[in-house]
């Protein structure tokens, strides 16, 4: 199963009656990672029957609204439904004082714990790392403290040909050293090697998510070859010095980045509430970069090495 | 036109697909009173069509998120929207800190005054008094800091009967004097008494919301006699001890809160997401006091003197 991509919201600084603000979640091998939280972002979860149950990790860009304030009643919503399991939370350091204060006037005692890693905006830095994927954060410039966030996703074991380890009865207890590489040997003594029941993995993939951001050809360093970009396309081009001054890229803009750094395939979204035919911004990116779609909310991206 | 309520969202503790929390729109001589806000309550008034910019009063009866998480968002978007007019926002005393917080760390700048009025959950208090009403806050019995609200409607001029003052040719600018009850003394010195221009007001009526609270006989003396209570009825009899535990009140509690404050109708709402047939709290309500009404969303009642 490879990474895929769903998009909750995509609107710009307010909602409108067909569109949300920002929230996507990517699920990588079974966990799924939140990029930013709009307010309604649990209502488009139920919506589009995403369970909240197996987010382990939910990254916040920054505190402009429009991409957190979603965040206080989701997590309400995750401890009223029981959760135990940690959520690993990742945003700017007031983060964990806005939520606590909530948490704490609203007498709420959260049945799970919140491990919060708050970002630099100075700097790359490695944010967290699990067994499938790691998490990158990287400066954006906006008009706050704000950070784009990059997926790795870890190399994997050797896929198990499941037909082979079947026909040679090798016991499920093998299968951790098959992906590792080892080969088999049976009690009789035969020696069965790894590449007759294995195959090579899915390779590993890399998705990068700028969710507001002035047009800045520094982030190009941060998100070189990645397979998939998010990039913000607020404005088109003849919006370019609105863009400008609200900190914002055209949709022009975030083709230009994906060029530059070479990524397989472009997202844009955050669009303004002033585009109801957002087929005029995907134009106008397509013209400088040709691989690019809509996060229109509903929508799901199967991410594969480009 | 007589004051109209508006139900945005009726649902407790987390959304459903359907149904979305504690929210309402008191519209009285065109001044819109919000009580409670639970996330998503802008999207709710999209969905309803119902303008944002005749909010004048937001009262907020507790911190918990269901009945505030919207806050924050609707108070954005008023602000994106250009608004200038101020704001009364009526709540927990940390409210305002929550706000500011976010506020501050977000770089926002709101462009209109929030005037912000602390409720005390100790006593009953006036509020704030407008030309058309009056808002009085008393104590609710929750898990937290909770109130009431009492909206009374206050005293109006008499009604001008449009076809009698156009048939004596009075001017426009008489007609506060008249409203105020003065007869007509026309330039050729006619007297013309205010019996034949105006007629007496409709009734000032008197609504009162109680969100979340455990049964208790101690608010009937603040609700006593009103036209319209709403009173939260979160589960049906045979949870009577879980609501008592949560501090929630059952249909049949609510039902018997009405008959002793004699009011005119009774709204319920605050319904538990178990409950996917709500007939079944109306039903009992209905067995204690029959003129009972569901607050689903998207429902209007206009209020009427009992």
């Amino acid at each position: 199963l490879n990474p895929t991509l769903y998009i909750l919201g995509s609107n710009s600084a307010t909602p409108t009656r067909e569109r949300h603000p920002t929230s996507q979640i990517l699920k990588i091998d079974n966990q799924k990672i939140m990029l930013d939280c709009g307010e309604g972002t649990q209502n488009q979860l139920l919506k589009f029957g995403i369970r909240h149950t197996g987010i382990t990790h939910i990254c916040i860009s920054h505190l402009h609204g429009d991409h957190y304030f979603g965040l206080i009643g989701l997590l309400s919503t995750m401890s009223l439904s029981g959760r135990k399991d940690v959520l690993h939370l990742i945003g700017p350091p007031p983060l964990k004082e806005i939520i606590d204060l909530q948490i704490s006037y609203g007498g709420i005692h959260l049945n799970f714990e919140i491990a919060f890693y708050p970002t630099n905006p100075e700097e790359r830095c490695l944010v967290t790392q699990t067994k499938s994927f790691e998490i990158i954060s990287f400066p954006l410039k906006h008009r706050i403290h704000c950070t784009g966030f990059l997926i790795n996703e870890l190399p994997k074991g050797r896929h198990i040909i499941k037909s082979e380890v079947e026909k040679y009865n090798i016991p499920f207890i093998y299968y951790n050293s098959l992906k590792a590489g080892s080969d088999f040997t049976s009690s009789d003594g035969t020696m069965i090697p790894n590449k007759l029941l294995t195959e090579d993995p899915s390779p590993t993939i890399q998705y990068a998510f700028c969710s507001d951001t002035i047009f800045d050809t520094e982030i190009v360093k941060y998100i070189q070859n990645v397979d998939v970009l998010y990039h913000e396309a607020t404005f088109m081009k003849n919006q370019e010095d609105r863009a400008n001054l609200y900190f914002h890229s055209t949709a022009e803009q975030a083709a230009i980045i994906a060029k530059m750094a070479k990524v397989g395939q472009l997202i844009i979204g955050h669009f303004s509430s002033r585009y109801e035919n957002l087929n005029l911004l995907l134009d106008e990116s397509k013209t400088v970069f040709e691989n690019t779609y809509l996060a229109e909310e509903g929508n799901s991206f199967e991410i594969t090495k480009a």
